[in-house]
């Protein structure tokens, strides 16, 4: 009756050394965010799949690890699909619990809400390298804020942890939806095809213009269409000042687009100015971001020299209303928890301010009155700051100090009876 | 389209003011266990279902939420019974993933091995006021040392995060399955009744000896032995020590018993002069504790004036070995963490040294230059340890505040524009 030894396919066990920068990074998380008024919750690792199944997850909605039905006995013959024996699904995410959750609770709560969570997702990825079925995502959002003093204190909020853990020099990638739209309706694209023209624009990182120009004729847009629209780009791209340059371009008339480029304007010159890390926001008007249920500011947040980003979000004022029909503005951001670690684990980073630790190992032969003296001296120990760790001596006490020296005892005492 | 918005039956949503406490919590038992030496670790929240089947759980093994396989399509009707569309279950305790932790990952773990757990487990019980089907549990465990010094310093590890969070006056309830065993066999029991007369046995809180005595005699057993077996624990409730009271009756030649009342003396004398706190460790001879892998010492915590116990364990010296075919001594104690909250909670517990906030509410006016010093001035505040939000002021303004004040924000100013 030997047990499977390893972890279920996907996911993975986390061992002392990446669990104590873990903890430490949440814990410098929360109480940075708690300084900017966001106030930690928690749902259930599970939700009704009802709700992770209403299309607001993306592709995500295929990765739901589902629960089985509990109580009744589960009657297979009268089940058509397996989905008849389930009625509850481990979240992929934490924004749909999080709508959940301020519907259940919006009386109770501050307006706006500033919500901040730290929590393992699930989705049944094919697992590969560096990548887990189950992982930790950080979001804080505000909901019912319409201004953008939330995207301002959301970017505050992330710099200011990223800086705190030690980074340096950032890069902010902004967009706007509404920018994004007027782009494209500047350039001729109808409105019903603008989803589908930004699922291609997403890829200019990797295919460049060329790749772009090609998708969109293979996608069977107008050639002028095309080239206006790639102009534009090309013009921002060439400007000191791409605000100012795409501001002009769809001229004051263009009322959406000026929208976008005032709010993009203010929100930079919020974050630029209070920023103690150097932090640089760059209008990037190829920046899409995957789900559809963005209405305004997108972002990603880079850290110089790391090629991925390692946080993003954005405006999703419908998304409260669809679900609950209370409309509710909302804005959050991810930080990308686990490429942190990895990057934190690469690097060798070593959590500050540990304590220093002490090993005392008894002989066996102590006993009674003097092995209570080594506990009263590891407790004094303990009270005055230091970790302290008492174990009986090992038959082969040469490798016991070798493997505790590598766990970082820098003081090892020995014990003997008198 | 409108979401559930209850969380899945038997589960709750953590509201803020709760999750302070217990953020609270996890790092002061976290910080404290660490102080002894025990190091973090984690596992999936899944386990492969044969690991969580395989008779080591007890009772909690008929409360597991399946989760069905993914992957390869599922058959309906290939499969004889629900087991066959499900490969992995939610953990029911942190036990049963930390044995399986340490057989993979012994060969990088030291020796002993002290893990420290903080999680959530699920289980399908009854939905019922104040318990969950998703509850925390925050466990501490010694793989590799033999030595009662591993009761001793889980021991004192317990009491003395009790103590730090604000608890008073513990009573430790301990017992060895041993003398539970030389007792039982004293009286007459043969081996194989032992188990049944301990379900018996663990009753005596609630139906005292009289239905001790009536459940024993109708499960058939001798009504000679039964009065000896009772005499014993009433000869051991009139007694001033009863280490000492049930050693002399058992005498010295009976082995198993005198090594038993001599390991629980040891615990007894090192933790007693250990403590800061108050503590009473007291030999409780009908302590049986559910679990049938316990093979030596158990205990249990209670706090003075509360009624239920806030934690227990035991030594279970034989299970890493059945699962892993490496013998392995092994011994943990379980804190009562959603009990702890629960006390906390109805106590009106208080974070101690929370940052003092500030709210700052802006009238929608205020735009530009005069915003960004709002947010520069916020930051500073922020800096010097303040928590500070920085909102729109709301129309209904009185109430914002209100609701600010009620929030702890002692400090409320209005900025307007010039």
């Amino acid at each position: 009756m030997a047990l499977t030894k390893t972890p279920v396919t996907g996911m993975k066990d986390i061992m002392p050394d990446e669990m104590e920068i873990r903890d430490y990074l949440i814990s410098l998380i929360k109480e940075t965010y708690k300084s900017f008024g966001f106030t930690p919750i928690e749902t259930p690792a599970m939700e009704s799949i009802q709700n992770l199944t209403a299309k607001q997850g993306g592709d995500n909605e295929k990765l739901i690890f589902k629960v089985m039905k509990r109580g009744e006995k589960l009657n297979l013959g009268k089940a058509q699909t397996a989905d008849d024996l389930v009625d509850a699904g481990m979240r992929y995410d934490l924004t749909v619990p999080l709508v959940r959750f301020y519907s259940n609770h919006a009386n109770d709560l501050p307006k706006p809400f500033k919500a901040l969570q730290v929590g393992p997702v699930w989705r049944a990825d094919r697992p590969q390298r560096g990548r887990f079925r189950q992982f930790y995502q950080c979001d804080i959002d505000i909901l019912g804020e319409a201004s953008n003093i939330a995207e301002t204190e959301l970017l505050l909020a992330t710099t200011t942890v990223l800086g705190k853990i030690g980074f340096e020099g950032f890069k902010v990638h902004i967009n706007d939806r509404r920018l994004l739209k007027a782009m494209a309706s500047y350039a001729g694209f109808a409105d019903e095809d603008h989803d589908a023209v930004f699922i291609t624009l997403d890829k200019m990182d990797k295919i460049g213009a060329d790749g772009v120009r090609a998708e969109l004729s293979e996608n069977g847009y107008d050639a002028a269409v095309i080239e206006k629209y790639l102009a534009l780009f090309e013009a921002m791209n060439g400007a000191d000042d791409r605000l100012a340059k795409v501001a002009e371009i769809l001229g004051e008339e263009n009322e959406k687009g000026a929208a976008a480029v005032r709010n993009l304007k203010e929100i930079t010159a919020g974050v630029e100015a209070c920023l103690s890390v150097p932090c640089e926001l760059m209008l990037d008007p190829t920046l899409v971001r995957g789900m559809s249920y963005y209405t305004g500011t997108i972002f990603e947040v880079e850290i110089a020299g790391l090629a991925s980003s390692c946080g993003g979000g954005g405006r999703y004022d419908e998304m409260v209303g669809k679900f609950t029909n209370m409309q509710t503005p909302a804005v959050g951001i991810s930080l990308g928890f686990e490429r942190l670690i990895t990057i934190l684990l690469e690097q060798g980073f070593r959590v500050p301010g540990a304590a220093e630790k002490t090993a005392i190992l008894v002989d066996k032969k102590v006993a009674g009155e003097a092995l209570t003296a080594v506990l009263k001296e590891a407790a004094d120990l303990r009270a005055g700051g230091r970790t302290v760790l008492v174990a009986k001596m090992a038959k082969n006490k040469k490798f016991q100090k070798e493997q505790l020296a590598a766990d970082g005892y820098e003081e090892i005492r020995e014990v003997y009876a008198d």
